[in-house]
């Protein structure tokens, strides 16, 4: 059975996630439909890619990952179908499949709606009438070449990289999660080579809270900074919310830094 | 495989929908479950109603829809089963499944409880106890006069219809998506012979609202009108929220109207 | 197909439990996975057993649940394996297990996590890196003697039993559903030798609340206590939310007492 798994900014009170089922089970009956993420924030194209680069990454060999994170749906934006790191990869060409892009086995494909021929394609909902039945044509085996042509420039995100310095790492959050856990885009790889002991200090404030292994290390309540699942450094609160501490967002800058002695 | 499709106002917080699922499994294990919606606003007949119009019509044919918004559980309500469309409908007989029994295959049963042979019926909770069991016999194969018996005079919605006038449509907002879309109950077909432009005018204020074909052909924060994937009318913001904008809800009037010249 | 479902506390809108469905799909491909819930309130584990105990009951034999409300993650608490009930359980050592813990078929197990040879064990996401794996491997056939040693001291909770009283049973309230319905911990059998009729008291008020068979017995917006689908005393408003009405919560005291003539 192979598996095909949805990601989108629909929400869960409309008919748009089912609808994109329906239509995937009418295609592709023996597939196996995963729901990765439906509540990424509308419109959000940074939080989609992050959220699918850290799901889609766990599925196994062959998976269809079909995304739709679309505010350009009816306008000229070309819809992307590709193999990368044994996974087949459907979505708007906005960036939303940034980190699947950096390593594509093969050519990117622009997606021919009339080549898929479902008979319809509104203007507002080319989940139903694009994304979905592409990503079940290639569940079903069909070729990338069958369904569209070769491009040579697909969108990325633009997305500001963390900076190493000598004593430190300058970063900012990039992804909010449901506990208030705020993840920053500093990998546990730029931050190896500092040693330790390390502080955090969170947007302009010069409150230093220290790196730690794990929540346990400090007391319920209290902030602490550690390598997360994601493995980038994330501000916590233990058994709390360090968005609620901290009144960060998306985009709040973190400083990592060695401790002066 | 079979598929059951599952559509409630029941959340997501609560051990019911689950519940439903094991008595479904457990009577039939190799059928299929789909989620249409469960985030229905509770007790909202109409709203479940048109959630369950726009996605069950995606599916395949023999598709069981289970739906359970119930607010008459405990009374003397019938519990109803039938095909429509080469699908297969159960639900509350409370115009819930308003659509489906305009177009019924056959008789529309009233589902006798003791016959599902379940051992037992709260007095709140049928989607378990009755609805997920008559479900399950029905994916499995047996047939509508096993689990009840014919009737003649199910309850349809009440819904006002849209309203046709020599210059223009009146009708009103019968859905507020997740995106704060304003979806109305006027057809595409309603405003074809108007020709254009067409105006939208919400509520009871006087600013017009050009209708256009898709989201970007105004500028980001801008309403239009647009005929939307359930091919009706529907006021939007271009990457913004129509409902936040112009503080409508479920119910609204909204009116089309060809611009004098 | 065998089934494992999931409970967790991980909401949504991140990767953590699209990640676990990975993980397991990786390990046992031909498993079918259910969503119990994954909206209990974060590190409340008291919530998660209510849920976790009525939903879990419905599945057929041989389910195998795997539960994360994992508050101690990272520090020494162990990971629990074991059968009870026809149904095989996985989860942290700290209460959330506690109802199938009352009834286990042979030995509790501490899964040993080199034995799950996954390679990875973050110190904030064991659902993905140590429970996924284990309940996808017990599904997939292996003995629980496999992945763990022997224990004798699991942990359960520590919650206030109702108390009887002559003319009456005292208790509280043990979850708070979707639609504001006050459920207690005050059991059928509680009441049965009561007689009628009885009259609930919510918290300090000294309004007495009748009870009822069904929610149709008052008028809409009245508020009534009745037995509900978990056989348990619940106070409700037809139509309504007692939430709302008695702002009550989690632990509210209720009494059940017998009307005096």
């Amino acid at each position: 059975m192979p598996i095909v798994t949805l990601t989108s900014d629909f929400g869960l009170q409309d008919y748009y996630v089912s609808a994109m089922k329906g239509v995937i089970l009418r295609t592709a009956p023996s597939v196996r439909i995963v729901d990765l993420c439906h509540t990424i924030p509308p419109q959000s194209i940074e939080s989609g890619a992050f959220v699918l680069q850290h799901a889609a990454r766990e599925f196994p060999p062959s998976t269809v990952h079909c995304a739709v994170i679309d505010p350009g749906v009816g306008t000229a934006r070309r819809a992307l179908a590709f193999t990368s790191r044994n996974h087949v990869w459907v979505g708007p060409d906005n960036g939303l499949l940034h980190f699947a892009l950096q390593d594509v086995d093969g050519s990117v494909y622009a997606i021919d709606p009339d080549r898929l021929k479902t008979g319809r394609l509104s203007a507002t909902f080319h989940g139903r009438d694009l994304f979905a039945p592409a990503a079940a044509h290639l569940a079903n085996g069909r070729n990338l070449s069958d369904i569209g042509e070769p491009i040579s420039d697909p969108q990325y995100l633009l997305s500001a990289p963390f900076q190493s310095r000598v004593d430190g790492v300058d970063g900012c959050v990039i992804h909010v999660d449901h506990f208030g856990n705020l993840v920053t885009n500093i990998p546990r790889s730029a931050i190896a080579s500092l040693g330790e002991p390390l502080h955090a200090y969170v947007g302009t404030t010069h409150h230093a809270i220290e790196l730690k292994h794990t929540y346990a290390e400090v007391d319920p309540n209290q902030l602490l900074a550690l390598v997360g699942s994601a493995d980038l450094v994330e501000i916590s609160v233990n058994k709390g919310s360090a968005r609620l501490r901290l009144d960060a967002e998306y985009g709040t800058s973190v400083r990592i830094e060695k401790q002066s002695v």
